[in-house]
């Protein structure tokens, strides 16, 4: 998918919002339980209930794989299920040498490989350019590179003070030479508004993804403020907010209620632009 | 397993090779493609040939799961394969917010949750202690973190001054608080023999995982020399130069020879301690 056609989504959904698919079976509401493959009954159903509201669908692939074979089917049934003008991420944060990365941009963009055709990937920085590069060379696929993560460990080495920047401003200011705002997007949490408007600075063009809102504490607003940029520029992610809203029956009512009132508070910060 | 029983298996064999298993489909030679399942396959035979020689074996994740449900069986059916007194290692190079990580930690830790039941994963350390924390609690696994990686991209941030360390030996100082040598391993390219001298004084009594002899350049006898302590502490991988040795029927025969002469070296090595 072109930025373009991102772009487009948005503007005809009047959201920037990504429901986080971060499914863990020992969440799924009991009656689904009966079904074949409960994982992926529980996603289908999400889709159904918030496909008009979101703009990107972000499947953590630990809550997959660490199901095995079973996990991987409802993976790949879930992909096929999403509508094909919405932006998919495969959340993975993988990273390796070149030709161990290669293998990993297969899993996640090419079909005849894996079952996969994903947008895009989350990738970890830590092992440099060569481990980011062979996600960088499919067509209108995306690798989005971890910045400035959302969690408490973050203060640890993304916070370093390096010469003149802190590591994680680093990380992007080294990265925005291997591919333009095209092929490349940030991870940058919505837990730390005074950073997020320090990332904007070093990368006025790109598209953020935003993980952070909701359980983890982010503010929308805050982040919208201060990250909107010609073309929305901001992917806000919402998993646990939106998917385990409640835990019964309802449970697919109850995501959209969330989904809609984000999508919402989205509309009015996008009309304000 | 326990650090004792790593260190008897070491001086039963007089080895501390471990062969990594990132078996390619594309290189498998083509007399084992009419097999049911020539990943296994293969790897079978190359096990059967280097057990004797080796302390571990360390299949690349990638290498398996970019092939979706088949390659997943293949892994599962490899690690199976594998005799229990010899170390395992998932490299996968995981890391994700702590209840992520929790996730990623039941897939190669949890066999009835993922069907795999590995000893040991290699962890990115960029998001800090609680995308690391979750793997460190399972009684007898380890967790090993990228410190200096092997590769060329190691330039882009490992080697970033901070206050007064290289970043990798910031992340080294920092993660060696959140467990000791006894779940703890580093990841340290043998391609940096400089550093490597740097690394064992800042962690003196743990195991290092060493990538980057053969294909990628590495020496073994530098790294020995600066890297060896009274439990030995180092686990040498070698991936291409071993399964890759003959493109041919006679594969796992080559295997072997390579193998051997890399224990061979490693014993002598381990005499002169």
């Amino acid at each position: 998918m072109t930025r373009e056609e991102l772009f487009e989504e948005i503007k005809k959904k009047r959201s920037f919002l990504c429901v986080g698919l971060d499914t863990d079976i020992d969440k799924v509401p009991s009656h689904l339980l009966k079904e074949e493959d409960p994982v992926f009954e529980f996603n289908k159903q999400i889709i159904d209930a918030t496909k008009d509201l979101c703009i990107a669908y972000k499947p953590n692939i630990a809550f997959y794989e660490c199901r095995g074979v079973v996990g991987w089917e409802s993976l790949r049934k879930t992909l096929e299920y999403i509508p094909k003008e919405i932006f998919t991420i495969a959340d993975a944060k993988r990273g390796d040498i070149g030709n161990t990365s290669l293998m990993y941009a297969r899993t996640f963009f090419q079909p005849e490989s894996s079952g996969l055709d994903f947008d895009s990937v989350t990738v970890a920085p830590y092992m440099g350019i060569d481990s980011v590069a062979p996600f960088l060379g499919f067509e209108g696929k995306w690798a989005i590179v971890l910045a400035l993560t959302s969690n408490e460990g973050n203060k640890d080495f993304q916070y370093l003070e390096t010469e003149d920047d802190f590591l994680f401003e680093k990380v992007i200011t080294t990265s925005r030479e291997w591919a333009g705002p095209d092929r490349l997007m940030y991870v940058v949490g919505a837990t730390q508004p005074d950073a997020f408007a320090d990332v904007r600075k070093l990368a006025p063009d790109h598209f953020l993804l935003v993980p952070g809102i909701g359980a983890q504490g982010g503010n929308l607003s805050e982040i919208a403020e201060c990250g909107l940029n010609g073309q929305c520029g901001l992917i806000v992610n919402s998993s646990r907010g939106i998917i385990y809203a409640s835990g019964a029956e309802d449970f697919a009512d109850k995501a959209r209620m969330q989904a809609k009132k984000l999508q919402e508070e989205m509309q009015h910060l996008l009309e304000k632009m």
